[in-house]
């Protein structure tokens, strides 16, 4: 019904962002009084409650509206929050709680199921839209394929899913696999990328996601004209071609997935150096590229489908 | 005082170990009547109390014993056990207990300082016992080195540490920054490895140490004779040549540290086949290897100084 962002009032998710139409960004929640529901969507470092946000939430709370919250710092938690929310008969959601304890185990997984993982090269580049974008174009061309959400973002999406980045590191790998398994019935299963390998912050998220999920292909994410780690000013980003070799490398032990397209980000970018940048990081790569917003999946769904093709031949040869 | 093991009592450590000499090992609590602290060492995957010692737990706080666990399911939080602890006015210490919340920064590490980290081919094959050798035998031989601890058994044994893999997996690199950033004081950081980044189940743990230490060398430790990995064995460990060149390709993004020689763990092996296994390893690799428990640790020493030597070399050249 509306964002609430008080440095951007005035216009409208159309405007802001270019998708979410008229969709009003407002000051105050006062603005929308007939939402029954606030969702939280930021994702700051460490995951604390911003401390201007604390009498919103109390507002909310008071207004009767379900709280759903993405942070680290579980709102449901909070003394003064939880006993609002209970004298108000609201629900608080902290989608990061989990309780994961398993190990991951290397069996089960399906092999005559097709896994994706979306990587990249930075944070916040586009890997849970790549993956939802892909996800809704195979199934527009006819395939069972499914979204499995690994972020808090994806899992308020999907309304399913794993927060990896909040489970205790032992089970990482553990719980990517769990979700996988529980997601089998699906032919092919496209899992939210989050971080990369080679980030400086996350990079224990990220190997745990590419170990647990076993990929057969991953599809490579960057943001074109970025050129640091986000907030991260002094630690440039490595060059492309390593982060898929290293990836490559370290999917080399579990089943060897290779990456078989590109997803650019290019929101930065005019359409003519868009579409210059698509070739030259395509012909750099050696792989098929294209922002999911800007070009649609047309040419990743082909990877993907040919990869399927691939396996197929393989699994028809061997039994 | 005593080592509590039902199964292997009667015996001594000295003789189920090699090491411990003539600590009784006993089979009930009753056994060691002056104790008063009881230390719980066991590691098993998911880290949950096994069901049999309840009663024993219960029976040592009962005698005003303190608990010491290293366990993921925290006693301290058991209603049974922290009751009885409250009633007998005991304490119980959770060491893998730890609220990290901080992200890594990759700014104030001392490039003065000579950072180490053992690494390995799988879990529990003397990770920590190199590191704590290692920093032993840099110490008698003059130099300023400290032992880090990682895991549950390090911190026991250290008194200081953290317990990187009960850690949110979101602030693994940054807890293990902390902990480096905290220990500068002394020149040379002997970092105690977990699993490996090669590891099926605990990869995450493995590469945010590696990234959030970012050592300038490495010691690869393995236990010769071991061909799955502990607990799966339809999971063949790769080859010592894959998990050093995985480490030093994922180190690369963190500064280039490189393997500069090799623990090996040989306690299933005879003198002879040891020394024959050590010769081997060393010419494969083409790095000093030995065993720290058999050889002592003189060749690892000679290659921290080597390095420790090269980068002043560097440094000098450079300022």
């Amino acid at each position: 019904m509306a964002l609430l962002d008080s440095t951007a009032a005035g216009s409208t998710a159309g405007q802001r962002f270019g998708v979410g139409g008229e969709i009003p960004i407002v000051a105050a929640l006062a603005e929308a009084p007939t939402a029954t529901e606030l969702v939280i969507g930021i994702a700051p470092s460490g995951g604390r409650v911003p401390p201007g946000w604390r009498p919103v939430l109390l507002e909310a709370i008071s207004r009767g509206m379900r709280i759903v919250s993405g942070l680290h710092e579980f709102l449901s938690d909070d003394p003064e929050l939880a006993a609002a929310a209970a004298k108000a008969d609201v629900e608080i959601v902290d989608v990061r709680k989990n309780d994961e304890r398993d190990v991951a185990s290397r069996l089960g997984l399906r092999e005559d199921r097709l896994r994706l993982l979306t990587i990249g090269q930075d944070c916040s580049v586009g890997k849970m839209l790549a993956a939802v974008e892909l996800t809704q174009a195979l199934v527009a061309k006819g395939h069972d394929a499914a979204f499995l959400a690994t972020g808090q973002t994806g899992i308020m999406i999907e309304g399913d899913g794993c927060p990896i980045d909040r489970v205790i590191s032992d089970f990482v790998n553990g719980a990517v696999e769990k979700l996988v398994k529980r997601k089998q019935d699906h032919e092919i299963l496209v899992v939210e990328g989050q971080a990369s390998i080679t980030h400086p912050r996350y990079s224990a998220v990220s190997l745990g996601l590419l170990h647990g999920a076993a990929p057969h292909g991953m599809i490579l994410v960057y943001e074109a004209g970025r050129v640091h780690h986000m907030g991260m000013p002094h630690e440039p980003l490595p060059a492309l071609e390593r982060v898929v070799a290293a990836y490559e490398h370290m999917a080399s032990f579990v089943g060897g997935g290779k990456v078989i397209g590109v997803a650019i980000n290019s929101r930065l970018m005019g359409p003519s150096e868009a579409a210059a940048e698509r070739r030259r990081v395509s012909q750099a790569l050696g792989l098929p590229a294209c922002d999911p917003i800007r070009d649609g999946c047309d040419e990743l769904v082909a990877a993907v489908e040919a990869l399927q093709q691939a396996r197929r031949s393989v699994a028809g040869a061997t039994t």
